[in-house]
């Protein structure tokens, strides 16, 4: 029944086998008069998913983490791994041959400055670092009296023999009744923006920037629509696509080249040098170009002027269409959640399920929307303790039965044509204790807050992230993580530039859509998060001095009830609940069997003090 | 009876001398082989309030706010200032003359672009602006093939013969019962903070920073009881204190000399200058140190390691005897304030008093209380329109009567040795409109959300701004200020580096007093603002996960109650409200005048919904 999924609960590989490839390394950099490299978790435009044969890092080391990075030096070698992933990298890597580090506080940079020895000769593959990650190596390098060596060719492809070919997944036309906006229309915007930089020409080296700015979307990485490509965009004159034509069927050739010429990757270094030997100024995005492009403009004499990609916020302001689209996705997956629920609901109690079964359901029930192109990333399913592991994901060896008592955290989301969703529910499976209600509802008032939140034109994410926050300080509690992330359309679910956390300086835009999803994670017992998607509208509000902001709710699923302690509510959060619980009862209703009605009418019945 | 107040109404000079000068001033710049010069408003430690001596802007220009900068040419003159001096400046400068431009959005530099000639030698003068303000006037220039050109006396000073000589206000020693720590114990922190930075020794080039060091206070410029003045602070030996020796009794040169070498000012830079020539790496304070201290480093051949001062984080963190004295400070300064109210509430409804007379009340109880030692800024007295003027400052010209239908602002503090003050309260003057009690309560409610805040360690004054602002935009208003900044201990009533506001990039910390001050300003109508002082302490919380913080409220005001809305206050909001009138009673009552208790017992009577 389940074959298919788009996710997985295979562990991966570990053990003797890799200290065989890290030899096999250490002899190919000898080869190459090098004595050390870095291997980064990166592809050639810092994807936060990355094709298999861009896995560098966990085919060296057996870690698998979403991010990350390997030093391997003649004596010495380390995986430097964030704090989520600490005890997960000590587990997948020989701790016999890697040291485990921090990739933050202290940063990489220290560990060199350790064990690094003057004359050293330390190899980068310039493709796969930005032009900042060089700068940081480099001055790591000269601190020590060694030297950085940006290679051609990265040697560990030279013993990585089974390496898969990169991929090939076919290109489709994001239609005008999703994209909402013709190409041409896009590419006029791009040129004012890049007159406006005074460059001659923009590198597009962000796949997301070049499938929203062509309208296309790919099949390349995992639970991102992306297909893997380059573009250039002139201030004057027709835009160029980079891109393996193996990818593309003559429909989607034809529609490319109705707005740009078509080349192959191989293509891009020739003609930015082209453009360099000229003399340009050519623009690159700081956050994903490739200090290998940087390395090629300024060689060939031409002007590399890195900075924050002006696509980013072109895409991140939805249009007309994107917006109904959003609206009609979301009801749309509100349909499968409640269906899930109900079945949890029905299921759990008995404590036979698992979360791996948890998993299987929802994607399952996302599927029988008959819309589903992919799971928008792998689902959490965290029950009691594994609630409590922000990132979770569960394996065949993680894999935990849903018991009576557990709060059961379901962190989930669907890539449809017409959008893309992200939802998190925490549900209580038997009683919950008073701890976990007194928790959850000071989430809640958090996620109310942001929900209701009112602002000025202007008002950045950082500036509404403690009105998530706020009860939780109140009780001395917190959650590590921001408040919510900006979200692509039919494309990636993490998107720029906008966030709702103390990082975030980007100023929130009519027609953005963010996630709002405070949590609270007790260690070794219990995790809860309340994720909605919202949508940066207008507020009509008399007597207004200046243009205000709201949210509108986009995700349509019950908050569980049983896990809300009424006496905690402000009037007005009650209020908001128990109007939110009507808009879902009444998106939904008409489109549930008989059983779920019956569910939803009681999950969603008002509450009152 | 007002006669020796430490404010003064009177209208700054203008008209046609002022043209001559600027005449003079041109003459002088030609004859020095220069096309032009930058004047700021700054004295060599970019202070707050400058001494005569160095008000070389306004005897330029005429213009007398307390920021802005002129840049002469031989064509074309201009005064750059921020928003709020907009109307000022085109008042007081001689628009013939000068064009009156931003001060930012854009900047100066701009101007320079379309003014500046290729071959033009812009003279500036490296005391008067930091090494970044220089740098941005050196990339100007090189823009317009023009030559920036430091110069080693300032040639206003040649023009302006009747320039008053510097201060020589007398030093006195702040003693232990109000510094709280000892003069050796405060250097060696500074040596532990100077030793980390990898620097031989930090020069102190903010007078604030060598008061606090040294427990010494001054009296050269106004309102801050500052000694100007300079140290190095060596990470090994003894410090030097760079001050004239004219400001020193022998008290006064006793107490220095216990843990310092006294100089005088002219010695600062041969010291430097042969500590450089040793290739030391001499740390310097980014905000206040002048470019001419870095050129001057750098030119003997020591390193200058621009950063942020360590002494500004120490001095903010407040000791216990401080956290004591500011308590004191803040009862002592209550009873004053509140003879103030109790006299307007009985003077002013009869519509005689003007804004003049209420800010020579208001020193006059304060002087009553035999410790006050200045204001700690200009009051602020704006009744009606003039209290929608953020910055508003009572001259005789501007001086408004205080009408029944007005709100008056009075924004004041105080000096006192063992603490400073800063208070604002809105008063009614005879019945407020709804409007005005509704604007009231939603600046009220912000104001009561930051202080009932509770936060963990580590949460930034960005991180709380909001918290203020909600209830306004709600309504689709704003303030276009801060919410709050940083306060010395009988030193300057704005220090850094905290502040709550979306610039507040510091962690408040346990001891730091920060002002709590939203406003709401209805240009031509009317202005709001309530402003207490807030010391950050710890938080006792059962089950808290972490060190929580919060705020102690110093300020001891009632609150108009007639102002409130009750039926917007939460139960919690009104709970605090009648607890803080509670506290106010407590502490004020046993030290005023019969009609003031009454007047008190009924400002602080319990609300109630």
């Amino acid at each position: 029944m389940f074959e298919a999924l788009f996710q997985t609960f295979e562990e991966p590989e570990t053990g003797v086998a890799l200290t065989a490839r890290l030899s096999a390394f250490r002899e190919e950099l000898a080869r190459r008069n090098l004595t050390g490299f870095v291997v980064p978790r990166a592809d050639q435009q810092q994807n936060e998913y990355v094709p298999p044969s861009d896995e560098r890092l966990a085919w060296l080391t057996g870690f698998t983490g979403s991010a990350g990075q390997a030093i391997v030096l003649m004596q010495a070698a380390a995986v430097f791994v964030d704090g989520r992933y600490t005890l997960q990298a000590a587990k997948q890597v020989d701790t016999k041959a890697w040291s485990v580090e921090p990739l933050a506080d202290p940063p990489p940079e220290s560990w060199l400055a350790k064990h690094l020895a003057a004359g050293d000769r330390l190899g980068f593959d310039p493709w796969l670092h930005t032009s900042a990650s060089a700068e940081r190596l480099t001055a790591a390098c000269a601190k020590a009296g060694a030297e950085l060596v940006a290679v051609d060719s990265n040697p560990l492809d030279s013993v990585w023999t089974e390496r898969p070919p990169p991929p090939l997944g076919p290109v489709s036309v994001h239609g005008p009744q999703f994209a909402g906006e013709a190409e041409a229309q896009k590419i006029q915007q791009i040129r004012t923006e890049v007159t406006k930089l005074g460059a001659e020409t923009l590198v597009l080296s962000d796949s997301h920037a070049v499938a929203w700015t062509f309208n296309i979307r790919g099949a390349d990485v995992a639970h991102t629509p992306l297909p893997l490509s380059y573009a250039l965009v002139p201030k004057d004159g027709r835009p160029t696509v980079f891109i393996d034509h193996r990818k593309l069927s003559n429909s989607a050739r034809d529609h490319l080249e109705q707005s740009a010429d078509v080349a192959e990757p191989d293509a891009l270094a020739p003609k930015l040098t082209e453009l360099a030997q000229r003399g340009a100024v050519i623009a690159l995005d700081a956050a994903t170009a490739a200090d290998a492009l940087s390395r090629m403009i300024a060689a060939a004499g031409g002007k590399p002027l890195r900075g924050s990609d002006p696509v980013t916020l072109l895409k991140a302001v939805k249009n007309k269409t994107e917006i109904e689209g959003a609206r009609a996705a979301h009801r749309r997956d509100a349909v499968a959640l409640a269906r899930f629920l109900a079945w949890i609901d029905r299921e759990a109690p008995a404590g036979h399920l698992t979360e791996i079964d948890a998993v299987e359901a929802l994607e399952t029930f996302r599927r029988d929307t008959g819309a589903l192109k992919d799971v928008s990333f792998p689902t959490i399913a965290g029950t009691g303790p594994n609630g409590a592991i922000v990132h979770y994901r569960v394996t065949r060896k993680s894999n935990r039965r849903i018991s009576p008592g557990d709060l059961l955290l379901i962190d989930s989301g669907a890539q449809y044509e017409d959008g893309t969703t992200d939802v998190t529910r925490t549900i209580a499976i038997g009683a919950p204790t008073l701890e976990m209600q007194d928790r959850f509802t000071r989430v809640l008032r958090g996620h109310i807050a942001i929900a209701r939140a009112l602002f000025p034109d202007g008002t950045t994410g950082a500036q509404l992230d403690s009105l998530a926050r706020q009860y939780l300080w109140q009780a001395g509690i917190d959650f590590e993580h921001g408040t919510g992330h900006g979200v692509g359309s039919y494309l990636s679910v993490h998107e720029g530039p906008a966030r709702i956390s103390k990082l975030g300086a980007t100023p929130l835009r009519r027609g953005m859509i963010l996630s709002n999803e405070p949590g609270y994670y007790k260690t070794d017992a219990f995790g809860i998060r309340i994720e909605n998607l919202e949508l940066v509208v207008g507020a009509e509000i008399p007597g207004a001095e200046k243009p205000v902001n709201a949210f509108e709710t986009l995700t349509l699923t019950p908050i569980d009830r049983r896990l809300v302690d009424l006496s905690m509510l402000s009037g007005d959060e009650l209020a908001w609940l128990n109007d939110y619980h009507e808009r879902v009862r009444h998106a939904v209703r008409p489109h549930v069997d008989e059983a779920t009605k019956v569910w939803l009418d009681a999950a969603t019945a008002p509450l009152s003090l």
